[in-house]
């Protein structure tokens, strides 16, 4: 995921507090790491918390501070090398599998960081000439928010021990959905407008709104549920190449996959560690080729990211259902809300839109770079941090990939 | 490339004339090559010429003959493991990259086994309720004519000695294009009719025939040429990240690639050795990465599948330009045509058709597996043979092969 | 292996009886093969049987005529590149692994080479001068003549056919070794003279003839059978960890082996295919590893080297026991001669003898580079040319390869 | 390296005190180390500090506190699985290149840990039966004393901003070695006793005690310098495949190796970050293939381990020299004598003596299964707790591994 350009003004009022309040989250959600915790790089997928709590920060230095704040000091001049992802314009960097071998600098360099930088945001912070840009900086920091709890869940999955970072207090608060017949959003068929456009924030991939012919379908009105997941791998699918895209095969055998990620006998890992884990929610850590598979096993199919916006369009609140509010366990409970809980793979690969051009200059440099080999996936999930979400948001992975809170929600034509 | 489904009745008048001039073709293609030349497998992606013999017969007798022909024995019972390629329903296979251990069957057992299934299917084909099965497996033969080329092609250049299988008659035969503006077909927008419906033939990927939108845009009337790639590398394109896709840029780096396949010096390698090669010819044997990154840089774009068709509906024959007609070298000469020369990477990746489905039984099992990380090329090459291609047809690699024919054709948003 | 330095004069009366016996043992050895066959590299340790053909003429066109033929022209001045096997004195050479895609030159045209070279050589055999040389060519031919042999084996094990290149005339001619108590060569103890010194034939790192004190140790009087090899397996040997080396156990597991090379069932593969497997003969086709796993289950051990030469210096004939005589299948057929059937596993690094000095100019370039990573194996195989062995030979393998005809003889202290 | 088997009784009059004063020196070693530092796996070759301050703890309760500590009680029962190391008799572990995984146990639960079981030991200690127990564990504790520190070093070297966990009080307070004339020591050739026997410590790889015969001999009175190897990399050797033994020569190559490892411009890596590199001080950290390389190149060789032992036991104290006294920032500073700077490759393999027999039980499970594939080192190093080596002590590392202080001291014949 990589930022693109803010299309429009956001309102002046608030976006002090809008920002405070992203720069607290953020460091709310690595408070219960430890130095060593916050430093684990587990995978060259994933990157370390302390590393999302730093890249953070250095795209607030890099793409405003040292541009707008006059007299800006860089808090350290050697940091950007360590903290650049993947901007090349913006110079030489570390190597990606080798943010894990930073013991320095330490968890409490990087808040005293994130602290001079946030202090020196605050002031520049108002001029609404940089709103947009600030929109941007929240943009990407609440992605990053997403990363830094599904990263960190790698790692300590990855410890036998399977530590915890949080408590559940009560798993069982909402309750499950039951296991109940699918229900349809139906579309007839016809013209959509996808994409985005007017005075909110959105990223560049997002635009430009555009017309798009669709046939008649439908979207099921819940997530396929990790029951019937179970009954899916009961019925030998993981052994049927059949029902695998010929890489997804391909991938199953070479990795032996036999589950979703995180599964164990009865229990799945989360950020409380090993939990049992309940028939009536929502599946998730599922890449591509499994969601395909379930699908072509289900007799359905998976939806494009046209009929899912196209569906989204309607009475469906992109801020609501299960998504982040605080620091605190992430679940996927089981609503049945088109956004939240976690995001759905679309048979829809990451391309740009018609007439697509990315924003100019190193901060726009890049959403367009990725377009290729990459699936899109839509809506948001358990992690995504409330209100950063849209009807046009458009999440990518390679179709392998399986540590995000990714789950399908299943379609067909009609 | 993959098989699909005959989807209307050929006319049977010339079946088997069809039928047999595909075979004699296919072996005169393989004709100057020795035993050893026709064992070789330079790489996992390319298969032996002697095996691409096998397979297209093993297509016959396994979903012709065994099923239609009373009393068919096979040549040899052991053999269909060896030459499956990859229908799971037709049970176990040899491992792709072991292809090219088979020094047994050799050359001349495989030439035999070939005379053997072309005498049954002769006596079979003529049989209206046949006509669609063999018009599958005609179409199927071809596209292993195609690879046959391409992959002893490869496997020549592999060797340090540069051995040609043809000696070329008259290079200069054809006049090169003349290095001028592009020319722009252009297209006002609005409602395109793509693929395939109707009593001829087409794979089960071409279809259904749907309706798909598109805005305004231009597509060049020649190919870009050997020239105008020169100029990209001489422009340091090759060293300038800021061009390439994020994948593109790593397999750049990862595999040293500084020009397109079967370049060297001033040369390029040919079915008849290395040759000189001509400015004004078009590119050929380049990624589609390559392909993305010299739209980039000419400040064009590649076109969608759906443009190029729509603009491939109007007066192009996809029966014309420089196609294959027998056996003999096949080079890219430099005509305008829509057709022949080089296929041309597009912007869209290869994914189904809305109401896609799979024809049924294995000899339909896959199109639809190979729908995930690959590419759409449309058009047809010099090694295609004529009367194979169609304004509908769909070839489709994975992102950064080279070693087919293929070039590319910008386009542009009006 | 590789070829050293010649230490004496050989008698020149027939030397060029020799000569042409060589040349043509290499031939008749690979007259059953196709030119397909004999271009197959199936493994990066083995090599194509027409690449051995022409490197073994390249040895003696690069270092016997070009320097002492006058007038001497090339064959072709392009093929030294692909025919030099790792002297980096004579320049350039095509990758190791690339040796099986050079379908060109044909095998007629080696066998033109081969043909051309012997004429010149047999015009220059018989100058005194030149008998160190050619005896260093004619060894060196010998070694190439055993690695025909298993590196064909090994391909055509690789074509799930499994086709022989001869035929088993009668396997049972030799009758196999009764399975009865091991019996003991003794050895009180005390100095042994090591290495080659005189004027025989040998390589330099054979020399130079030095003194070892050995402890009092016992060697078997004859080698492992089949039958004690599958009494290791039933008992479990493959899955024990204790038993093994620390390198041997990881690589039991990567590479899933559990048994030797060329087992299958009741079966072993050999160059007249697959054929039942007698437990009397002589276990072949173990890696080092297996070697020693087999020792320390059987509560004994490997000889060292030195303790081998000590007892092969008592009646043991180096021309005696199971040796390739002429081109035909070669088998273990359980003699209990010191030299033949196998190889044998030492306990002994290939490292240089005290005093060693490699032979000068690229001729001898090279046994000492080899001098790391490999264990010395000692005596001679069913496929090792009658007369080539040595009572000071050393071959010498990485510790995991098994393609040879490698068994063992255990040892154990007094 | 692996623990062995005491041999004698250890005078039980100190031993406590020895006990406590290595559990305190290791500690002492990790102090500078923050919970991340100490966290950190920089490759698989490497442990973190943590690991080793934990698995040296596990050995006391593995192999003495439950067995000989009535009533013990493990301090948690699922940290074994963490810090096994490779005893396959003790069950189940992590994978090696796992063990950088593990934010949790905290560097504060291991010291909790570390001071759970030295006080049960310092209880268990001074019982006269348990001191050759005990000996052993002093002995293990000591090698990864020395292995803390070069594995630390390689992750902090692995950092950009390349810290130092010591600060340099006074690098110059030893003059460099004059660069001068080697000196040699000489054996005049003939029987010498090797390995070791008697009272004190040794571990099984040391025995049996047994004669060898060696030739005339010299061994260099200095370590060759760094201003030395300066000279041979200015003389083109990593350019040159003749100097290089076959593996080794791929070894440059595949790795792109320059120099030796932690040298950058005119610094060198060390405990206290890059510091200037003094041209007089011995070379370190080159591998056996460099050293190999370097002794063709200079007109000598490496000697072999028996020659080294063989000098050694003249009037060379094993605890003199630069050796580790106290945790502080070690550094080869130039001396002479035979132990200390650095260990010193040897020309042999790390092979069983004649005679050896493992230890009997897991204890002593291992020296015998590394004997594979490794060359030993002799000698000690600046990293080296004074008072653990011994003149019969044999180092022993894969010869393509650099991250020991490891350097060279030549050898000739006479």
């Amino acid at each position: 995921m990589a930022p693109g350009q803010a299309r429009a003004n956001e309102q002046g009022g608030d976006i002090r507090e809008r920002l405070a309040s992203v720069r607290a989250l953020t460091e709310a959600l690595a408070a219960p790491l430890s130095d060593a915790d916050a430093t684990l790089q587990s995978m060259e997928d994933a990157s370390p918390a302390k590393w999302h709590l730093a890249h953070t920060t250095w795209f607030w230095e890099t793409f405003v501070l040292r541009q707008h704040a006059p007299g800006y000091r860089l808090f350290d001049a050697r940091w950007p090398f360590l903290h650049n992802s993947y901007y090349e314009a913006e110079g030489a960097r570390i190597a990606r599998f080798a943010r894990g071998l930073l013991s320095r600098p330490s968890l409490a360099d990087v808040l005293a960081y994130r602290a001079y930088v946030t202090e020196a945001m605050m002031a520049l912070a108002g001029d609404p000439a940089l709103n947009g840009l600030i929109a941007l900086g929240i943009a990407h920091e609440q992605q990053h928010q997403e990363l830094l709890l599904t990263d960190i869940k790698h790692a300590l999955w990855s410890n036998p021990l399977g530590p915890g970072m949080w408590e559940l207090a009560n798993q069982r608060e909402e309750g499950p959905s039951p296991r109940a017949d699918l229900g349809w959003h139906t579309f007839p068929g016809g013209m959509a407008r996808i994409g985005h456009e007017g005075p909110g924030f959105a990223f560049d991939n997002e635009a430009p709104l555009h017309r798009v012919l669709l046939e008649p379908f439908a979207l099921a009105k819940r997530l396929v549920t990790n029951g019937e997941w179970a009954d899916f791998i009961a019925a030998g699918a993981y052994s049927e190449p059949q029902l695998w895209l010929s890489d997804g095969w391909s991938w199953v055998q070479r990795e032996g996959v036999k589950a979703p990620l995180y599964w164990r006998g009865e229990e799945a890992f989360t950020h409380a560690g090993w939990q049992p884990r309940y028939a009536d929610a929502p599946v998730t850590h599922i890449s591509y080729y499994e969601a395909e598979a379930f699908a072509a096993w289900a007799g359905a199919r998976l939806p494009s990211e046209y009929e899912w916006e196209a569906i989204a369009q309607g009475a469906h609140d992109a801020s609501g259902g299960n998504q982040l509010d605080a620091a605190g366990p992430v679940l996927p409970r089981g609503g049945t809300a088109l956004f939240g809980d976690c995001w759905q793979h679309t048979r829809s690969a990451y391309l740009p839109y018609p007439r697509f051009r990315p924003a100019a200059g190193a901060v726009g440099e890049y959403n367009g770079k990725f377009m290729s080999g990459q699936m899109v996936l839509r809506g948001a999930s358990c992690a995504t941090p409330r209100g950063s979400s849209r009807t046009s948001y458009r999440n990518f992975f390679y179709p392998h990939q399986r540590w995000q809170f990714a789950g399908l929600r299943l379609a067909k034509d009609l």
